[in-house]
């Protein structure tokens, strides 16, 4: 009968392989989100025996009672990570021990269930092995792996799920700009609505961040304006708005500090309305270990609009762009805010900074394999 | 073949009837929100082909992709709803139309496909009036009726979805406290972690507002308060902490007004952080008709935690309840705060004051349709 597993056990995993195989879509035709792997891996959880055999099986439907508690509670919270390919065709993780630690983050944080950490990524490994044939080969290209943790139980009273469901499925990434290369985007700072608050969850990868930012979003689409730049600090008083995140990326300043006339990249600090990203960390660390050497001062401080629109009068607007893992940087040429636009300092014809592009290559050396680092490991 | 409705409507109700019925429970065992009657009522959107026909059949699971938008984004929001027996016999609605017209409007801020509200209503009644049955006998006892919408497109790209379901499930319940009659509760006051704030969505009924929510009440119960007190105001200022809701409740405040020093009902002010009730609007209303003419005042406007503490001191606190759909009103006992605890005025040995148990019987009395009165309909 097998006996109660109370955590997490990557020695009982199940791998059971689909008969027939999809096949590969051409890479130019890949489009994020839409269409998945062969197999989904899976783990369940019950109040009473704890977390279930792990099982890697052909992707299917979920079968829930419409009383789930996620369909109701937004008992849900999710991870975003990819796998590359690199030169000599291996598959790579880029530091999945830290999507793997947010997820048991955002868990606690919306009253699901935690879970042993390493045995997750053990099993997740699995899987990135098992689907390695769907991870594109160049630049850009990545299998984008979904971790994703929902309340089952079905009770519709407000409390604590009785069971759950951690799940993973892959869908693979194309170039997102295509032959293009990067293309610069432009902002919609909005001060309501308020994506994340003090004392909020904005700082957790939970679903309830999500859904009220998309008519946000399309507002300032139908006005050519690509993502909205959250800020927070009084509506009513533009000196006090102060930047956040932009869409679902969290962002980075660089200019000349007006105090002491060095160079310095900043981003907003960890202060509970931000979310730890794991791209932010990384550009954060290795800033401090190449940029400083230089001269430049690494910040994690607020920022405020009128010192941005400020630095861009002034010229000492060096660079401004977003950070996450869908497109590692994401240069940024301007922004609507309080009637005007700021300029972000990009130069006539270029679509990212000088910055940005070094940022970006440091980080793809390092996923790719191109450059030997700790954080990119052989699956 | 059936031609394509982009609306829902009301005359293409298919009602598969299950061909066995469950056995009804006994009134003293119903317990809220985990039992389910015997049918689910439910009607699918796309967004090339819009409203599909509703159908009542057989309650089921629902089957869907693991990439569906609702599982990733917390796109859902949901309504809470009683349909009463009354002494003849009848099944009887409150307000229903209040709570589709919400819908609708939490419908729009998750970015969810919104609906016509009649149409939708007329089915509802169907549904109501089909699983009458279990409607359970007596005051306090009600069918809770849970209309829920949820996003189902299989797309982890963060968006609008493209395909949604509406769904009605139904649970019986019983009268909460059971032959002992109301009870009292007491409130931790915490002004972190937040329900909401301005420019959020914790004016509607949207999934996202809940699950952040387990935590504080969970830490709330183990220190033996029912419910947490949902502040606003910067934490580290406690003259500046005023009240929003209470777990899942509206809250009212009845006191002597210290400088008109007449008697005022006062609740907190439809601002974007307040679920704008429909027992809560039912009670402003009634209070401004009987209560006017005996000299009060009926207020919406903000209360901050000191001018509650003073009135408690000052004997000048006549009642303090919270009010929803649940219990219509929920009396509080005391408030912990600021490293004290405020009374709230309750008389020695009684569970309710008498502004509050005045307040529980109109109301019931006429979802009950012991006083006949526009706002209960008979299914």
């Amino acid at each position: 009968m097998g006996s109660i597993s109370k955590d997490i056990d990557s020695t009982k995993l199940l791998v059971k392989q689909a008969d027939k195989l999809k096949p590969l879509q051409p890479a130019d035709k890949l489009q994020f989100g839409r269409s998945f792997t062969d197999h989904i891996l899976s783990v369940s959880w019950d109040v009473n025996t704890g977390w279930t055999e792990p099982v890697i099986e052909p992707y299917k439907s979920l079968e829930l009672d419409p009383a789930a508690a996620v369909f109701h509670y937004a008992f849900c919270c999710f991870e975003g990570m990819k796998a590359y390919k690199d030169a000599q065709g291996n598959v790579r993780l880029f530091r999945p021990e830290r999507n793997i630690q947010r997820l048991n983050r955002s868990a606690a944080r919306v009253a699901l269930p935690t879970f042993n950490e390493n045995e997750l990524l053990k099993v997740l490994i699995e899987y990135a092995r098992l689907e390695s044939r769907w991870v594109p080969e160049g630049r850009g290209f990545a299998l984008y792996l979904r971790p994703t943790l929902i309340g089952t139980g079905a009770d519709v009273s407000v409390s604590r799920p009785r069971s759950a469901l951690l799940y993973v499925i892959a869908s693979p990434v194309g170039n997102y700009f295509g032959s293009s290369g990067v293309k610069a985007i432009s902002l919609e700072a909005a001060s309501s609505p308020v994506r994340a608050w003090p004392g909020g969850a904005g700082d957790n990868k939970v679903g309830g961040n999500y859904a009220p930012t998309i008519v946000a979003q399309e507002q300032a689409s139908e006005r050519g304006l690509q993502q909205v730049l959250w800020l927070l600090g009084d509506p009513s008083v533009p000196e006090e708005h102060y930047i956040t995140e932009a869409g679902t990326m969290n962002l980075f300043v660089a200019w000349v500090n007006p105090e002491t006339n060095t160079k310095e990249l900043l981003t907003p600090p960890l202060d509970g309305t931000i979310l730890p990203g794991i791209t932010r960390d990384s550009i954060l660390d290795l800033a401090r270990e190449r940029l400083v050497p230089d001269g430049w001062t690494v910040s994690e401080k607020r920022v405020y609009m009128r010192e941005i629109k400020e630095a861009s009068e002034q010229g000492r607007l060096l660079d401004f762009f977003g950070a996450g893992t869908a497109l590692i940087v994401s240069p940024i040429r301007s922004i609507t805010w309080n009637g005007g636009v700021v300029d972000c300092g990009l130069k006539e014809g270029h679509e990212i900074g000088d910055l940005a592009q070094t940022v970006k290559k440091w980080i793809e050396d390092i996923q790719y394999g191109e450059t030997e680092h700790p954080w990119s490991i052989v699956a």
